[in-house]
């Protein structure tokens, strides 16, 4: 096994960000250790960034919204002067396998969502403040934010050099946030993506790429003033306490991962892994405040936790393991008891849980893995977990009795959690892109929530792909298995990112889905990764040597 | 130069298409004919196709619309037992060049798109009669029809095996158009796309593959009963007279390709072609009627045909040619007089020459090259021709007097052809996606609708990217020339592809930007395309190699 890639971090062990918390307001300041890359091989020069870099950023995201529930406005800015953040860094890209590369961008660009949702979700509103230079990546960690304040002098400015300078695409949402987010002028766009030093002052706020320019003198004071402007505004509970979260207990092999929750087998042959969500063994909480009592102990939660960094780890760790089956066992009855607390409060922390489960079931549809469930005996697809079966891409449900099999028979319940409340990347819920074709399904499928569904009700219902009875079972998830696992691994990537998000598309699945791809095919191109490719001729004085024919 | 590919056929040079014409209902037989391929080393068996047999299927299709405006329904049947369609021949894909294959796919992709939108632009209605083996592109085919009927045999049977077969996405639309016009569940979709032998009978229509399953004793008969009940259906007048589209007089070299109107000059050295469209020497007809009487003789629509295969020529035949300049020269208020006959008129030739324009500046859209208008002194932007330097990257406009120059000031005009009458395939008109950001500008814009407007004017009206006076005009354009033609190909396409289409998506976009960028990273990739991957091993009874990494 190679070196494994920890998801797991905390505030003691940063070495690339600080938070200073001053009520309302978190100044997170980027400055990275130059010698702390994850990897041999190259230094982390001018803020610029690597995955580690990035697994810190998204833990401070996500503290900030359970541990700090109180902060309303971070402030992103530079530890470093003269240098915003130079983005990612392209010794490391020139070095990295294609699908670390893209598994990177994946990562980053799930962070960048997180928190340019957080204003929305959770009250926390993400402000650039930007001296110095901020160039390609680093313009895309401002871009996330939702207010972009540059500062005028001759060094700052925000740039998207990729493309001339490197032959790629910028890989963590810029094109789509200049055009889609900020609505700069196409033209203006185009001209802003073509040139290497980027643009300043006046032009960047005439061409909508900042929000506000400020001279040099007044850059800081103004910065707080409108940091607490916007504190102002933002409509939360001041008393709002937050829970700590302590580290997961896990226990990482060659064999899987293993929480206290979530199990994670992997057998390497089958070039598979197992995925088990275990139900809860307590009787959910009374209320929601015994919840929070409960803190990062809370069932909910910690399963929730579990699943995520599995989720990351198998991506990042295990690129081989191309096939993922999630299973669960339990009491349904019991998960639908722990969901229903976060489900029906305005409590803080179950607002905070319920978008936490979001973020992670969307970070199952874009994982380019084939996903599958099983719903066998035993088993507690109900509610949340039952969403897992319109994440993935095919279910397999027992049907009727079979033989030596004393767990209780298969059965699918569904809750609220699975009309609306965990959107995906599209802004439909799981069941309304499933049944895009019948939407008469989802009404037929309402009038049964709560109810234990079995095998034949299930796949009357449209909720599963196929049921299986004790003589078919395990040849066909046999077969099944062994077929996918045979296929080319591209080709399926391709079909599941198209399979998975049929109608409407926003800026978050035109980043995946658009802009990935493209960026996904420049990386894989000579002109950009070739031995005379930009990327690896970069810092030496020559420019890549292309093959000037377009595809 | 290699083999030059000519756009340019009529019905009396098909070899792999037929046409029976019967009142409303046309019958459009594909028998293609094995020994007709493009290019050497490859048989075209079992009606599989090329581009040679799309270029025939594009002018049908054209034809269809201006030679024959009484047909209602055209009935897409095969002409061979027991096949359907194969689909794209797979030795041609396996031995093309990625440029090529990217390209013929773009072409097959624009002529399905032009036959689905026929029912609703023209009247003319596809219906696809499956009779034996639709696989591949041969289902994508019939998926671009408007109503698909399958007969029910055990040969007969509907499919995507791309993805099994040959480690390839299907090419021409087929994933989009199964999730989001078929709407087909996603786990079903995931299904059928993974299995080689396709769906028949009966599940062929629970799935929404297909519209009918029909006894294979009364297919024909109700094919013929549906399609003049369709045709029953369809409002239109029934005397319409079609106009003949003669061969166009143009002269094709190492130089450009000269047509009446439209001078593709091509400069190898600094891998652009200037293409440059001349207004035209009449005044316009005064009525629809004498325009009919000139028949493809008419300036605006020849003007539309030169310009289509212009881009058609240089897209497939000029990959080198990395980036176009659009420039004009005539007396913008002919253009105006004789645009204003097709947009004031319900004449079913005016709406087929409104279409056919929409059509063709959709191509300029997606294609991958680097646009640019010059808007010189003695120009012609006005209307339809004015929405050309919206549909470019960018736009360079001369300002003032330019010494020894009398040609008439640059100017500028708009009409009604740039607020809504030639959308973009995200349905939104060009000034519309270029102000997303200002939609104020819209309203700006209309109210100068029909004025000559000077370079300061424009630019403050925001529909150019840069005036450029004497001084400046000729360093600044030939840097931007070098510059553009020295940046990586692959780069640049992915750039424009992302930065053209902001805002909303439709299936047609979806299409362009999500599912072929996919599938180029995917006909980029060794377990496709490698010496080892499926495409290269297709025939000789050998999966392809993967290397089983997922990205």
């Amino acid at each position: 096994m190679n070196k494994v890639i920890d998801f797991q971090v905390d505030a003691s062990k940063y070495r690339h960000w600080r938070v200073e918390y001053d009520g309302p307001v978190a100044n997170l300041i980027m400055d990275v250790d130059e010698a702390g890359g994850l990897f041999e091989g190259y230094e982390l020069k001018l803020n610029s960034y690597d995955l580690g870099v990035d697994i810190e950023l998204n833990d401070i995201v996500q503290r900030m919204r359970f541990e700090h529930p109180e902060v309303k406005v971070v402030v992103m800015q530079s530890g470093k002067d003269k240098v915003f953040c130079a983005g990612a860094n392209i010794r490391m890209l020139g070095s990295a396998s294609h699908s670390h590369k893209v598994n990177f961008c994946k990562f980053t660009n799930e962070t960048r969502n997180a928190y340019e949702a957080a204003e929305k979700e959770s009250g926390q509103k993400y402000i650039a403040a930007i001296k110095g230079s901020c160039a390609g990546g680093g313009y895309e960690l401002a871009l996330a934010c939702n207010h972009i304040m540059l500062t005028n002098d001759s060094a700052s400015a925000v740039g998207l050099p990729e493309v001339p300078l490197l032959a790629v695409l910028p890989g963590t949402g810029g094109l789509t946030r200049v055009t889609d987010k900020r609505k700069v002028r196409r033209d203006l766009a185009d001209v802003f993506c073509s040139i290497e030093e980027g643009v300043k002052g006046k032009r960047a706020k005439d061409w909508r790429l900042v929000d506000e320019v400020i001279p040099n003198s007044t850059f800081d004071r103004t910065v707080r003033e409108r940091a607490l402007e916007f504190a102002e505004i933002i409509r939360k509970s001041n008393d709002a306490k937050g829970i700590a979260l302590g580290p997961l207990s896990r226990a990482i092999s060659e064999n899987g991962a293993f929480y206290e929750f979530v199990e994670v087998e992997i057998d390497r042959d089958g070039r598979r892994a197992t995925i088990t969500l275990k139900g809860p063994d307590e009787d959910a909480p009374d209320s929601m405040e015994e919840l929070h009592g409960q803190g990062d102990q809370a069932y909910i939660l910690k399963l929730c936790r579990e699943l995520e960094d599995a989720i990351l780890h198998l991506r990042l760790n295990e690129m081989e393991i191309g096939l993922w089956i999630f299973k669960s066992h339990g009491d349904p009855k019991k998960i639908i008891a722990h969901e229903a607390l976060i489900h029906n409060s305005d409590h803080w922390l179950a607002n905070e849980v319920r978008h936490y489960w979001k973020r992670t079931l969307k970070r199952i549809d874009v994982t380019s893995r084939s996903l599958a469930a099983f719903v066998e005996n035993g088993s507690c697809f109900a509610g949340i977990l039952a969403e897992i079966l319109f994440a993935v891409d095919r279910t397999y449900m027992m049907e009727g009795e079979f033989e030596g099999d004393n767990r209780p028979e298969a059965s699918v319940a569904l809750t609220d959690a699975n009309f609306g409340l965990y959107p995906m990347g599209n802004d439909l819920s799981r069941l309304n892109a499933r049944f895009l074709g019948e939407p008469e399904m989802i009404g037929r499928a309402r009038e049964r929530a709560g109810e234990s569904l079995e095998a034949e009700e299930a796949e009357e219902l449209g909720l599963v792909t196929m049921i299986l009875d004790d003589i078919d079972w395990e040849d066909e998830v046999r077969i099944f298995m062994e077929e996918r696992s045979s296929f080319s691994p591209d080709a399926m990537t391709g079909m599941e990112a198209n399979l998975r998000f049929a109608g409407p598309e926003t800026m978050e699945t035109r980043i995946f889905g658009r802009l990935t791809a493209w960026q996904n095919w420049i990386f894989n191109r000579p002109n950009a990764v070739g031995k005379d490719g930009a990327l690896r001729r970069y810092g030496t004085g020559m420019r890549g040597d292309y093959n000037m024919e377009r595809v």
